[in-house]
């Protein structure tokens, strides 16, 4: 309210008329310090990070009827020996009490085993994992824990949208540089003609570089960066002396062709890379909001200083439940019906299905290596969205609002992924999410096939 | 490494070798630049917040042969129903995925209906209300969504530990205040007994300060705060215009004579007071890890920022139980089975026996009005302390460190919640916590009175 008067007031300053001025003012002043307390205001650290993508396309798609490929959350249900531990887990009295703050012992301990094989050295349980409220607590704790006032932090453009605001929030300044895709010629579009330009990289580091933000599989790409990629960002990243927070969430989700390989091996790598994993993403339960980082001790130590002082410990029998989880899918890492293995084969013949449909209307997907997403150029779509108030949002906000209301459709806008400036070049996608059932996945097709008939 | 060595160099000041020190500080360059890069030091924010007693204590109580009177952690089974709900609701998927970013739908009606009840007031479920990583995600989202580097903030001691740094990463000033005892004369010794100083207190508040935080029922004195206590309080935070912070986990936990009452219902106090509650207090769930902020739209939203750029969501599983349980013990609220209502009446029967226990041997127990612990000046067991090392600990570190190892009973020293300057002033107590199956209680017994006959 405040602010919207203050604003009322900058507007003002542009009137002539001196004595309106005055009484305005006067009117303001009163206002403000009768009605609303200056006590009441928000933190500097928070000033303008209010806005929020999910929340605001959230709300748009709880419309039952709405079929919604937005958020990142799986309705296919996540498998039984996970939900059932937890079942479980909750009759034991003692696994609904306090644990470990940096992590329920059992659960640091299969994490260092499992990871242990992937990184091919020792992970020290206690000292060099660290167990968060979801991937974006481990976020928040690296980027608080280890980012100053007056750093800078590089972010690839499109971005998982917290990065931003986490940065800002601890006064740094991010610098973006954005992926570009090559000319297409007609050809199939995959995430992996999404690049970046190494001259362009490497002009983006400097003295105050202090991190670097990576996200493979890639969220909204869904780009799997190579080895010759990741070894152009490790070089620049040691040339620099710059930290790496590597956010790999989907690191089991990639699909036939293509491996996830983490920067962390890459010589000269560990000693400044945290590595951020999630539960949501691992065993399809986005809700138990479980994450992790991994990285060396004196790394990780300011990361559980911060957790220590902003929320002490994570919830005791989902961290249980997710242990067990892990040491029945550790056991059979080679089986097919490894989770870590059958997921991605599932998701693959949905990505697939997805890519078709949107190809069978018209529509350019950029067809993902991994992740559950898959972003498609909608301007070919010639939706008419000339009755869409807030003229000022960019394209792909404005016609994913108008698909959820007309079509009943929901995705998300991938300029939400985008930094001011660059909201340009990304506002012709839309992001949908393919971890659906199949029966989700009839109803989106039914849809863009109606409406692209109606169109013809 | 880094900092020992620096610390070991700011001793090598004292030296009068003028060459000695060259080569050392040669040395140390060398050390420092080629052993550890300067990026992998923490963020200013955190500096010297890396200390933390429950850490350190609740290690040292880990060795299963030592009865755990240390942190606050129910050994007593949480409700049948509320850990039921869990099991059954682990087994719903869409219950598995993530919700609601401020708070589950189903949980944020539940309270507002509840604390409806208690404020005499409307609460707009989405508006008015934020669930939190516990009460500590509470704390620490108001502090970093409200408190500027500059401002101050009054605590009062002794506090919960995590007040100071949480102050402090926010680049606030604590400002602290002692309760203190009026003399006792051989009577027994009352949590209510301890007071603040009305003059001492209006002397803390001034134009810089932004907060001051409450918490009542107190841990771990157990004061619970009378209506002319908090009237006073509110006087002072209305006259300078100050914000109150207001920690009252222990809402339920009041024992006969007594009555827990809520400072944001006293005239003017709701528009600047966020008021802090516990799913892990209120049900004996403390491995859920959730709490909540109750309070007016114009300062919740300012949490809502921090969240949403630290965390996002919370548990679902975890909320729906939650959710269902308040529903059960809000449909007989006057019933002696609510647990409300027979949790106290539990505890006030371990409360006694605790306190007869702590006299029986000598000691002076502070008789606690609410909370589930238990102070008690240790001073007068005359412990043999001589051969404990770190002599610059405060008494009751020593202590408490000599009684886990040499009598396997843990407590937590009070002097941790206190700030460096009033250590002293609280070092002879030791807070026990009696939230206790009996079986352990008896344990506890049986190796106090052994202790005090071999004394005699």
């Amino acid at each position: 309210e405040y602010f919207s008067m203050t604003s009322l007031a900058c507007s003002m300053l542009n009137r002539t008329n001196l004595i309106s001025n005055i009484i305005f003012f006067l009117f303001l002043y009163c206002y403000t310090f009768q009605k609303m307390s200056l006590k009441f205001k928000n933190a500097k650290r928070i000033e303008g990070l209010d806005g929020n993508v999910w929340i605001e396309f959230t709300k748009l798609a709880a419309d039952p009827s709405v079929v919604n490929l937005g958020q990142g959350l799986p309705d296919i249900p996540p498998p039984l020996y996970v939900k059932e531990e937890l079942s479980k887990i909750a009759a034991i009295d003692s696994l609904n009490q306090y644990t470990r703050g940096f992590g329920h012992p059992p659960l640091v301990k299969a994490l260092s085993c499992l990871y242990e094989k992937l990184y091919q050295k020792q992970i020290d349980p206690n000292k060099e994992i660290l167990v968060t409220v979801g991937a974006y607590g481990s976020l928040f704790s690296a980027i608080q824990g280890l980012i100053d006032e007056g750093d800078e932090v590089i972010i690839i453009v499109p971005f998982y949208d917290c990065y931003e605001p986490m940065v800002k929030m601890a006064g740094a300044t991010p610098v973006y540089i954005s992926l570009r895709s090559k000319p297409m010629d007609g050809k199939k579009w995959s995430s992996s003609d999404w690049t970046l330009d190494p001259k362009e990289l490497a002009s983006k580091f400097n003295s105050k570089t202090k991190a670097i933000i990576l996200n493979t599989p890639h969220n909204p790409i869904g780009k799997v960066y190579t080895k010759e990629e990741l070894q152009l960002i490790a070089d620049l990243c040691i040339k620099h002396d710059t930290l790496c927070i590597s956010d790999e969430v989907y690191e089991w989700l990639v699909y036939s062709g293509n491996k996830h390989l983490k920067i962390a091996t890459f010589p000269g790598m560990w000693e400044r890379t945290i590595t951020i994993g999630s539960a949501g993403k691992t065993f399809s339960v986005t809700g138990w909001k479980l994450g992790w980082s991994i990285g060396p001790y004196h790394l990780i130590k300011h990361l559980q200083t911060v957790q220590q002082n902003s929320l002490y410990t994570c919830a005791t029998p989902l961290q249980e439940a997710l242990a067990q989880a892990f040491w029945t899918d550790m056991k059979r890492m080679d089986d097919p019906e490894c989770y870590f293995n059958s997921l991605p084969k599932e998701l693959e013949v949905k990505r697939d299905r997805m890519a078709h449909l949107l190809e069978s209307v018209g529509l350019k997907p950029v067809v993902p290596d991994g992740g559950y997403f898959i972003i498609a150029d909608v301007s070919l779509l010639d939706a008419d969205l000339s009755d869409m108030k807030n003229s000022n949002e960019p394209y792909d906000y404005k016609f994913v609002k108008w698909m959820t209301k007309n079509k009943k459709l929901s995705a998300i806008p991938v300029s939400a992924f985008c930094n001011k400036e660059t909201k340009l070049q990304f506002e012709k996608f839309v992001r949908f999410c393919f971890i659906k059932k199949d029966s989700t996945l009839d109803a989106a097709e039914e849809i863009i096939k109606a409406w692209s008939r109606q169109k013809s």
